[in-house]
C-alpha cells in the first residue's frame, strides 16, 4: 500500500465503507466494482483502481468480498487507531455526527463540545459540553487530536492558535475563514459560502424549469 | 450562456466571484485565468471554459477585465433576485456565514434561525431567532426559499417535509441522512462523516512523517 493516498481514494474509501456497513452481517457476501461505483457516483475504473491501492483484488465472476473488503479498508484508513476528537461551536449538528461513530466509527471518538455561552447541560447524549474557555485545558487534558471548527470568522484565528498549541494536529474548519497552521497541521475546508451559491443556483433553474 | 451551467463550473464562478471582489474598487483591473486557476486549484482551461460558458472573452495580452467579470458572474449566478434564507439548528456557525453575506452578496438573505430550545435573544446579530417548534409559520411568512439544515439525524426528515410543503425549494443538508424530497427541490449534500474521516487519515499521515 503507497505510504500516502491519493485524496480522492480517501473520500471514496470512507464512503464504500459505510455502504458496506450495511452488508456486513451477510456470510460471504460479494460486491461489483460497478454497484459501488453506482452508488458513491464514480465509474467502476475509479473503484478497481482504489481497491488495487489498498491490496485488494476482486473475483472476475464475483467480485469482491464484502467482509474483506471492510478489513482492508479499516486497516488503510488506519482505524485499528483512535483518534480524540473535539467538536468547537457545532451546535446540533455535533450530536448526530457523534451519534454516527458511535454506531459506525469506534475509532472517531468525540470526548468534547465547545460551545460559546453557558452549556445546556454538564453532559449531553454521553458527551461532556464546557464553555469556549476551557478550550485550552481540556484539548490538553484530554489529548484531542482533532477539532471540528465551526464558528464566526473573528473568533476563527485566535481558536485556532490555540487548538494548535495545546497539541491538536487535524483541523476540519466549516468557518469561511482560511486558517494559518504549522507545515504539520491538516486543515480541511469546508466551503459552506460556495456550496449554499450552488444550491441557490439550481434551486432557482428548478423553479424556472418547473 | 446555457439555461444550466455545469455543477462544477457553478462552484468556481463562487469561487472566482469571491477573490474578484478583492479587487473590484480597482479601475481598469484585469487577471489572467492561470492566476485565477492558481487560486482556486484548477487549471487554467477550465477557467476560460468557464469564463466562455457565461459570455465574457479574455484579451490576450491583459486577461479578464475584473469588473466586467463580476458582473457577468453575479448575471450568470442570478443575483438580481434576492433569495431569502433560514438557518435550522446551525448553531454559532449562521452567525458567521450570515455576517459574509451580509457583506458580500446581498442576494443571499438570511432572514431566521432556528434553535432547538429557546432562544437566547429574539434578534441576534440582526436576524430574528426561533425554536423549531415555529419553523412551518415562519418559512411562510418569510417566503423563505433555501434552508440550511444542521439537525441531528433523528429530526431531519420530520423538519424537511415540514420545510418543503412549507414552500421551501433548496436545501443544503450537513445531517448524515438522505432526505427524500419531490423533485421540484434542489438538495445539496454536505458530507460531514468522509470529510472527517479524510482530515484524520490526513493528520496521521502527518504525524507519522513529520
Amino acid at each position: 500500500m503507497p505510504d500516502r493516498l491519493p485524496e480522492k481514494t480517501v473520500e471514496r474509501l470512507s464512503q464504500y465503507r459505510r455502504i458496506l456497513l450495511n452488508y456486513q452481517f451477510l456470510e460471504h457476501a460479494f460486491i461489483y466494482s460497478h454497484n459501488l461505483a453506482r452508488i458513491v457516483k464514480t465509474n467502476a475504473a475509479n473503484v478497481r483502481r482504489d481497491l488495487m491501492l489498498i491490496g485488494m483484488s476482486g473475483d472476475f465472476h464475483k467480485g469482491y468480498d464484502i467482509n474483506e473488503l471492510l478489513s482492508k479498508i479499516n486497516l488503510a484508513l488506519n482505524y485499528e487507531r483512535v483518534t480524540p476528537i473535539a467538536f468547537v461551536g457545532m451546535g446540533e449538528l455535533g450530536r448526530s455526527v457523534a451519534a454516527h461513530f458511535g454506531q459506525h466509527n469506534p475509532a472517531m471518538q468525540i470526548v468534547a463540545t465547545f460551545v460559546f455561552g453557558k452549556p445546556p447541560a454538564e453532559i449531553v447524549d454521553g458527551i461532556p459540553v464546557y464553555n469556549i474557555s476551557q478550550l485550552q485545558k481540556v484539548i490538553k487534558e484530554t489529548s484531542v487530536e482533532l477539532c471540528v471548527v465551526a464558528v464566526p470568522a473573528e473568533f476563527a484565528r485566535e481558536l485556532t492558535s490555540i487548538m494548535v498549541s495545546s497539541g491538536v494536529t487535524g483541523i476540519l474548519n466549516f468557518s469561511p475563514v482560511q486558517l494559518q497552521v504549522p507545515a504539520w497541521v491538516h486543515v480541511e475546508q469546508f466551503d459552506i459560502i460556495t456550496k449554499l451559491e450552488k444550491t441557490a443556483y439550481f434551486m432557482k433553474r428548478s423553479q424556472k424549469n418547473g
